[in-house]
């Protein structure tokens, strides 16, 4: 007995001494437990020159294309990955220097948080001190990071995240800093040379300026990859990845989606072609088990190009293709609800483009853009280069064959071969085409230079009037060539996605980001 | 002792049973205590034809002028009082027959969560069954009502609210239903006669038409005003009221903000005009005392006549005009944040409305519209009136007296009268002006019906080429003379305002607001 109670007393000592301990404890370390790390994995998404016109114009497509009423099905056949995110933003995109923004100003804005001069790549407007960038701030506090792009690597709104450069067009330094940014994941589009005479490797010509950067990427602990069968073989074993998609313009983009689809141009064979969504899954694929999570930034980059031609269809096609890719993240996030950040939106809205036409008054009639079978560039370049070769001396106004190119490129009928389809062309219509040819044949037309320049911008005339007829006859209209200040939605889904409500400007969604990604960006 | 012991006895006793009583009352009465009314004060503010462009515009234009750094001062001076709301959402406004939407289809969308045809007025798209508004709705649980337009009072907007009509321009008919709607407060323009051949009224010309539904009005039990002096009395005591703005245009609408700030028209005196905030302040006045609080629609009306019309300086003065009012209800909500709801919202865009022309590539200078005096509607009927009146036979060419109308109305010089400013117009831009003068002067200018049915729409051709030549030269462009289909922005604050995050369906706004208040709309 007694020595049961001397152990019950024991007992009772040790308890309360334990329970003593124990609050002290939790007085020390009070609510959470020891550091756990919790991954996050954030993606920002950036449809360069795409605002809600654009987005619409897609949604609009897909419903009139997929025939569920095509008039009014947008609510349901027409919907975007995007447009069911949960929560709903709109930014302001003016630059520090000009109200009408340009993607290297803007894309600093998004990616720092700070405003900045046209042309300047993530420093400060004098381009004296250089800004930290999400990626560069999530690389440092240990997060993965991939930067995807369908246009080249070095453009602007990938050059933000990890290059600090006084000039946009600087792309070979550019690409040096791309190197050296310590970041797990390239993808999407090519190298390319400076556009502005720079003396660093004035020895050497092009082709072999962007092989150099290529081996330098392979030297400078990378895997590279360029074609399909390199980029299906990648793993998590092969550490950081440079992955190229074998098909490239002239500008080292990818090619314009619509090209790819329609396979019209022979000279080309895009079987082995990578889709943005392919690249963006492959980036989740090759992150996903850092510790601490991964920063991803996809950029539809060619959305804005489509729109800079007033190529409507091309810039369809290019925001669906951008939307699968969203849809890529929006599956991921199934698994990790509750630690993924979904971010989508533009730099800035490009072309003035309206879901409505002063000729058409009320009405639409977006299934007439399916007839349209390839991208202004393909066309200008190849189509018409070939039919400008074969034709000498050219032709003083659209002949047979020309006609023929316009029917089966467009599918509008100049009534000089047949009068059967109903969309023969009107005599007034005829002629802004005739004005167009004179000039893409080398000859002058009767207007003035102002009237000419308001008709085309700097783009190849005949290529541009026949995209802005089919475009009217669509009911999709444009007022310029450039980039427009038009406020851009932000869509957001995930963790902490209800930041992202209201309307701001553009450098608040790189502090938001900052915030909930907890690192510091900017300075 | 004993005694003492007793009643403590007692106590415990009385107390256990009250305990066993409260538990009895909580079950059978659970969780909240008996019906305290906990009014509700909702504002729906409706900006006709005012999409992100219509708002982004005028905030540049606020922020040009204000001169604080007038290129890209936006984010500060030149918000606007919804541009600060906390939530924001997204919706398109596609009809039930037609892609790009009209205001009735659009409005019964709004006001009943349903869609219809075009022109059909909160019926269903056969015109067969009546849709129950949430005004109705409001009105029959036991809310105030309030219905505020700056136009008629019986255009489609407001009467989607009140009315049920097969066609949105049967006047009368509508006025009629205001009248018998049992709302509270009707306020901002008149009323209109119809404008089909209706054979109910045939025997009245038009005034003694409209004069019918005043008297009507009088004796129906409303108190009428129509004058400042009888607006400034308006009280409680006045019961249900009808408040006219003492200065309509034809259309028995409120005058043009431009031309009631600028008074430029001699032939009105606007100084006892009321503003679209006023009239919504007296509503709240008027309503504010409601046991269950109070529902209110006000419609900036004539941001859409003006994007008709493609008069930007026009539309952007609306939009502040509109944005006023809304501030009224932001300043009354700081009395009672938890209780009210604002939204703020357009029924769909129009004129295809851009920050950004061709011929300015990427610039913009939006102080060039202050030199506008007049919205095109007065210069249409007035200036232009007296100038072809005073110059028969009309000339051939624009004359000097012309010129000096266009300088002084517009800022543009014609470089015919001097060579001073350094915004003479180039001689394609004379053309353009000239091509319109032949029309206005009724004469035929040289192009074909097409590219004047694209240049003018159904305007007034001189008055519409001189808009469209200021609103470029300042970096605004226009795509059509119509609506389009640009999705439209959703501000919201206050109580359950986070509802309206996202992007959807135009229907999807007013079943949330029908959540919110607890009633069924539709139907």
């Amino acid at each position: 007995m007694k020595t049961r109670s001397i152990f019950l007393k024991m007992g009772i000592v040790t308890l309360s001494i334990g329970f003593v301990f124990s609050l002290f404890a939790c007085a020390m370390y009070p609510s959470e437990p020891a550091a756990e790390v919790e991954p996050l994995y954030v993606f920002f998404f950036i449809g360069d020159g795409m605002a809600s016109a654009q987005i619409h114009a897609a949604e609009a497509y897909l419903a009139a294309t997929a025939k569920e009423d095509a008039k009014t099905g947008v609510a349901t056949a027409g919907k975007l990955s995007m447009s069911a995110f949960p929560v709903l933003g709109m930014q302001t995109s003016f630059a520090n220097n000009r109200f009408i923004t340009g993607s290297a100003a803007a894309g600093t804005a998004l990616a720092c948080g700070e405003k900045t001069n046209i042309g300047v790549v993530a420093m400060n407007p004098a381009a004296t001190r250089s800004y930290t960038s999400l990626a560069e701030a999530a690389k440092a506090k240990g997060m993965k990071v991939g930067i995807v792009s369908s246009v080249s690597l070095d453009h602007a709104t990938p050059a933000v995240f990890y290059a600090h450069s006084a000039r946009r067009d600087n792309y070979e330094k550019i690409g040096e800093a791309l190197l050296e940014s310590g970041f797990d994941y390239f993808a999407g589009g090519g190298f390319r040379v400076d556009t502005y005479t720079s003396d660093t490797y004035l020895t050497l010509d092009d082709n072999e300026r962007v092989a150099r950067i290529e081996s330098q990427a392979k030297s400078s602990g990378f895997s590279f990859s360029n074609s399909r069968l390199e980029f299906n073989a990648l793993s998590e074993d092969d550490g950081r990845v440079i992955a190229i998609n074998p098909h490239l313009d002239t500008y080292k983009a990818m090619p314009f989606e619509l090209n790819r689809k329609t396979e019209n141009d022979l000279t080309k064979d895009y079987r082995d072609s990578i889709s943005l969504a392919e690249f963006t899954q492959k980036g989740i694929d090759l992150m996903k088990h850092g510790k601490y999570g991964f920063f991803m930034m996809v950029e539809g980059g060619k959305i804005d190009w489509a729109c800079h031609a007033n190529d409507a269809r091309a810039a369809i096609e290019e925001t669906i293709a951008f939307d699968k890719a969203v849809d890529v993240a929006v599956q991921f996030a199934k698994q990790y609800p509750e630690r993924t950040l979904i971010l989508v939106t533009g730099d800035h809205e490009c072309g003035g483009l309206a879901l409505g036409y002063a000729g058409l008054g009320y009405d639409t009639d977006f299934e007439k853009l399916k007839r349209q079978s390839l991208a202004y560039d393909d066309f200008g370049r190849n189509v018409l280069a070939a039919y400008t070769s074969s034709h000498m001396p050219a032709p003083e106004q659209i002949d047979a064959d020309m006609w023929q190119i316009i029917l089966e490129t467009y599918g509008m009928d100049g009534d000089r071969l047949t009068a059967q389809t109903q969309d023969d062309l009107t005599p007034y219509e005829i002629g802004l085409l005739e004005d167009a040819f004179d000039l893409t044949m080398g000859g002058n037309n009767a207007n003035s230079e102002q009237e000419n320049n308001l008709l085309y911008g700097r783009n190849e005339p005949l290529t541009v009037a026949l995209t802005h007829l089919l475009n009217r006859k669509s009911g999709l209209s444009w007022t310029s060539f450039s980039h427009t200040a038009v406020p851009v939605p932000v869509f957001a889904m995930g963790h902490r996605s209800e930041m992202f409500d209201g309307y701001y400007d553009n450098t608040q969604v790189a502090r938001n980001l900052a915030k909930i990604m907890q690192v510091n960006i900017g300075g």
